[in-house]
């Protein structure tokens, strides 16, 4: 998997909608398709930006709406934790099922609030984490822009005491000097989908004397993420993009447990060590849930939670062969167009589970293949992005979808 | 509605369950109670800590799961803008239902995150706006344990900058000093029910020239607010008690148009002037737009929007009329029970839509009311708390409810 050479199947055995039939038929985790309720006609790759329905969601948020909130009202909060349903634990039940998918253990992970706010707890903490005599963030220059506005904002707040350093990240061993506190960084690219080797970059961070902060949103879900076995210390990542946790899904905040005393920025009483104490002085909860803020968006959570359940059988070795196999296969089914220039690394260590390209009129392309039922998407200034979500994605979609990129592309040249 | 002496009915009239009914039949907020799925065999005064279901909400639900984001995808984002479901502008949409209700303009709201995080933005804000050399954050000792918890957490973080003072708030007038930057309060005492007069109160701080912060937890929705009548400065509020928008439904800011060129301390790309150019700096949105932060949370948002709807035809002063005279009917019917103290004003203007006593065993005494379907809480050390919310709650409830309070505390007795 982590071999650097790229390894692709010939464009000649690729082209034949009969081989990769063929690769569906003996897929793993074909089965899994049918846990999502996909629309008629729609080739969906955009699982990367907003994550399909699981088809278990809908029952569970009639249930949460219906019984656990109409019927059984302010006594959903603590009734039934045998059951595994009171809603004051939901936080935690729902950490403990991302913490598997990402290396962690489950006191080391919150979840709730946007991952923008889940930036924002991540890196006051980080900061707090960090010696004190280091003023430096740094960071990738082509960071996700709600990645660098949280940190400019908080900056801001403490007094602008931190200098905020994006640069570009083939440069980032250049710049880790004796001032750097914090490395924040996205691992997967969310333009040309490049992969940073997350254990690597953690070591040179900590060897420079620097603490790191991951921004997870491409990764989590995508493939298996070992953040303890990289020693990281602060992650943060997204509900609503590989996890498919619904449109805006709660976010998740991974502390390693060697950090659970740095104060708490963004103090709440859901995150006090006993809310109904009703206490005036805070006193943080054990473990993350202490970054828990205020009362939990139960019904986003509850589809979360759901959702989650579909990782349940899943081998994340097999989610990521799958994802290589998927994104390997578009990459050659598209080699040689003359107007689409390949951004995401071939080598498959480099690699998300996304392919982008640029083309000359990127979002005009775009805009004929939604309308064909090929839904990826379109970044500023001119990259086609398409996310392969190795759950619901088939082998025979990327070959009807790349031919639909040939079609479109074919047409805006003449 | 503002008159200073209590104008209750007699004890007489109110004892008999035939008077009672007679108010049912003439109230004009009677049909709004068939608009909620209240569950068989229960009261429910507790939805001033977690309204009940509207019944429009399930099928709201299943609408934006099913089809919005099943079937739409990332298309809903920005689809169907003109029938007004674009998620994008879904933040606005709740926004300009939630400045009716409390005296603001629709640019003056932002939805969106829980109220403890709303209160740090509002803080964070309140404090950029007041003079700098004014470094005391005055509140109620009482207040809301989340409301002290983020000052806590904001306070440390800008390096206890800021000296947080909680008073009695009855004392104070005495401490508003040349020295206060913010007067943080909740309008409506979560244990007493006492109510601020907020257009006094305001004036006061604004004489001592300090900026107000109100917490509109127990108001918003429970009677009219009018915010920019009393020139107030910031607020906040929660979707999820008198809005019924749904266990932790996100929560509302106000900030006062002049304030708006405060620096955001949580700048998100939601919040951004233009989210998807993904530019590298944070340029905020018009108006209170650029408070949104992440995401939103679609599906709980679109609960609380759904919610809403149920107070399109609300005359807010009915509202109000009716909540004092459930209230009072209430405490009339519960006058003179010795081990009962009232600790809710029977002062109209100083109450909100609640009614608390003290009783020496208190936890006990609301066990027994729930397992008889008389549904209220119990707050630390010894509060029984009835929520009245005229919208679901009739005259009727209120009779069975007290005959049941009766009941359990004459069994305590024993």
């Amino acid at each position: 998997m982590t071999q650097t050479t790229p390894m692709r199947p010939t464009l000649d055995a690729l082209q034949a909608l009969d081989a990769l039939q063929a690769l569906d038929a003996r897929d793993p985790l074909a089965h899994k398709r049918a846990e999502f309720l996909l629309p008629q006609g729609v080739i969906y790759l955009d699982g990367n930006s907003l994550g399909a329905l699981p088809a278990r969601v809908p029952a569970r948020l009639e249930c949460v709406a219906r019984e656990e909130w109409g019927d059984a009202l302010i006594r959903s909060w603590t009734a039934n934790n045998e059951g595994g349903r009171d809603w004051m634990a939901l936080p935690d039940r729902v950490a403990a099922k991302v913490a598997r998918l990402i290396g962690a253990r489950p006191h080391e992970v919150a979840v709730g609030d946007s991952t923008s706010v889940n930036l924002f707890k991540a890196l006051s903490a980080a900061l707090a984490a960090a010696a004190p005599t280091r003023r430096v963030i740094l960071t990738d220059a082509d960071n996700f822009p709600t990645d660098l506005y949280v940190a400019q904002g908080l900056n801001a707040l403490m007094g602008g005491r931190y200098d905020l350093k994006p640069v570009p990240v083939a440069d980032l061993a250049t710049h880790l000097g004796p001032d750097v506190a914090v490395v924040m960084l996205t691992q997967v690219d969310y333009r040309t989908g490049e992969r940073l080797d997350l254990a690597a970059v953690t070591r040179q961070a900590h060897a420079a004397g620097a603490v790191t902060l991951w921004d997870l949103a491409h990764s989590a879900g995508a493939f298996e993420v070992d953040l303890n076995g990289a020693g990281a210390d602060f992650a943060v990542g997204c509900g609503y993009k590989y996890l498919n946790g619904g449109p805006g899904a709660p976010a998740f905040l991974f502390v390693a447990e060697r950090h659970h005393a740095v104060p708490v920025a963004l103090s709440g009483w859901m995150g006090h060590a006993d809310p109904f104490e009703m206490a005036r002085e805070y006193a943080p909860a054990a473990g993350a849930r202490r970054f828990v803020v205020g009362t939990p968006m139960v019904l986003s959570l509850s589809a979360l939670d759901s959702a989650l359940d579909v990782f349940g059988d899943v081998d994340l070795a097999a989610l990521r062969a799958k994802s290589l196999a998927l994104t390997d296969a578009f990459m050659a089914l598209l080699e040689g167009v003359p107007e689409l220039t390949l951004v995401t690394p071939a080598d498959h260590a480099r690699r998300g589970s996304q392919v982008s390209y640029r083309h000359p009129q990127a979002r005009e392309a775009m805009r004929r293949l939604v309308e064909r039922g090929v839904i990826g998407d379109f970044r500023t200034p001119d990259i086609l992005r398409f996310g392969f979500t190795p759950l619901y994605v088939s082998y025979a979609d990327v070959y009807h979808a790349a031919q639909a990129v040939q079609d479109v592309v074919r047409e805006l040249r003449g």
